[in-house]
């Protein structure tokens, strides 16, 4: 395979989210006083590798996963299947694949504080190649000005590159963050794209800025509603609440994420990619909100097409 | 559709497991001083419905999940879809189906108690018919004895019907309750059997007898588990042990379990499909036991083909 998308060799793609890993991780050690990031370096038997870092048990994040990795060789067959789950249709030939990308979940202690997901890849394979990515936010409690705050530094990403863009994958992030079985999204929702495959050097080019931008973007939708909400009390209740919305992460993750999905058939590192798991979590059953509770209020909130902005 | 198996009807089926659960239910409620089982019956718009039976915080289970449903109409599209998870191949015609089981999980407070878990089931469409069911165990911490006991209540349940059937549902078992991306078993396994389609009436009674065996067979098999160990002792650790083999169930129930894959797809009660899942999980990235420790020791156990008996 070819290791170039055009211009860019795979290795820059790679090497850049890498970087963005470290810088992400040393911002986000400013708000822990009494735990560091720990780095965990695996190797994929078939090819490729990634560097896994996990914090867990600190003032501000129970857990938090900042997960890079690059695997290529030999293209597995889950890949070829000719199913809804195939990412490569029809493709019976010896084929070799290439996959870098960086994956973040940060799980709050403070249930005033949202859960966040970020995610940049690059796919390439029989001389296709394409970027992805997203960012969504979910509160345990949705609160509308900070749903806006998220979404406008969002927004403000994407319309540099295209003025379609933010609507085209906001839209794109609700159907995909989206539980089924609930009949509820996973939060409020942000962007998600995936399948961009540039025609030429200059679609290279402006794509991979646009990820680039996109992780770039991360911390400044984040970490403004972290320090404004994470000193703020909250009772029992309120963390009883935290542990039901993660118990319906979980299930998204196990059920529906197929970023978890791809790790689990490609035979990466377990404890990688199931890192994006909640530190704890509850099923309560038949669980009933109080009405007019601020939790009814934000279950009432978890449909597709809000406009928060 | 027919609605009988040669000489049984379906609704006699559907009645023996509703009784079942009645009959478990007071006796599990024996065992709880603060709480007993709430009832929900709800009803599928499509045909059929339920009655999930559960209890939380009890004394002796956290969370108790005791499922019947008897559902039927149209087949629904995802059993006649020709791959791996169809049940129903190759059929594109209209067709009828028909379904009742009783499902059980329970989750005890003491992680000297295992988790256990039973289904019987009967599934009729098209001219074809079969039982299915087992009961499989999933302790905390594995108890060579215990499993052994346990294992013990199974073969003789099964050695009445048939000298073959112990060792078939138990190699059956292991296969099934096996979380492969953790390469661990689920627990200390059990017996699982699925398909028994009976060719005349002789067999429909036999495998009908056989399930209410097996249903009869699954509080002898672990109530004397529970006596023996409701009031031990337990430290942080060993809870806090607990609640990562729970979060391994949790996985397995919503990667794997067909059961729950066919509630989620069959357009079941949600709170009902999901109430096997537990009170309370952990996931702790990259947990290690330390070395010889009784957590080592479980882990070394969950293998396929270990011979309890």
């Amino acid at each position: 395979m070819n290791p170039r998308l055009f211009e860019i060799e795979h290795s820059e793609i790679s090497k850049w989210f890498s970087q963005l890993q470290f810088d992400i991780c040393t911002e986000l050690e400013k708000h822990e006083s009494n735990v560091e990031f720990s780095t965990d370096k695996w190797q994929r038997t078939e090819g490729g590798g990634g560097v896994s870092k996990v914090l867990s048990n600190g003032n501000t994040f129970e857990k938090a996963a900042v997960l890079f990795s690059e695997i290529y060789g030999d293209t597995p067959d889950f890949l070829k299947q000719n199913n809804q789950h195939s990412i490569l249709k029809n493709i019976d030939e010896k084929s070799e694949f290439y996959a870098t990308g960086l994956s973040i979940v940060l799980h709050p202690n403070n249930p005033w504080v949202p859960i966040i997901h970020m995610n940049t890849r690059f796919f390439a394979a029989n001389n296709t190649a394409w970027f992805g990515g997203g960012i969504d936010l979910t509160p345990i409690y949705v609160v509308d000005s900070e749903a806006k705050q998220f979404h406008t530094h969002l927004k403000t990403c994407c319309d540099t590159f295209n003025n379609q863009y933010y609507n085209d994958f906001k839209l794109w992030a609700d159907d995909y963050f989206y539980i089924q079985h609930r009949n509820e999204t996973r939060g409020v929702g942000g962007i998600f794209f995936d399948r961009l495959a540039p025609a030429n050097s200059d679609e290279a080019e402006h794509f991979f800025n646009f990820v680039k931008e996109v992780g770039k973007t991360f911390l400044k939708a984040y970490l403004p509603i972290v320090v404004e909400n994470k000193n703020k009390d909250f009772n029992t209740q309120q963390k009883e609440f935290q542990l039901i919305r993660r118990s319906r992460y979980a299930e998204f993750n196990l059920v529906y994420d197929k970023g978890t999905q791809f790790g689990l058939q490609s035979a990466g590192r377990i404890e990688s990619i199931l890192a994006s798991l909640p530190p704890m979590a509850a099923w309560q059953y038949n669980y009933m909100p109080a009405k007019n509770s601020l939790e009814e209020i934000t279950l009432n909130k978890l449909k597709k097409n809000i406009q928060w902005i």
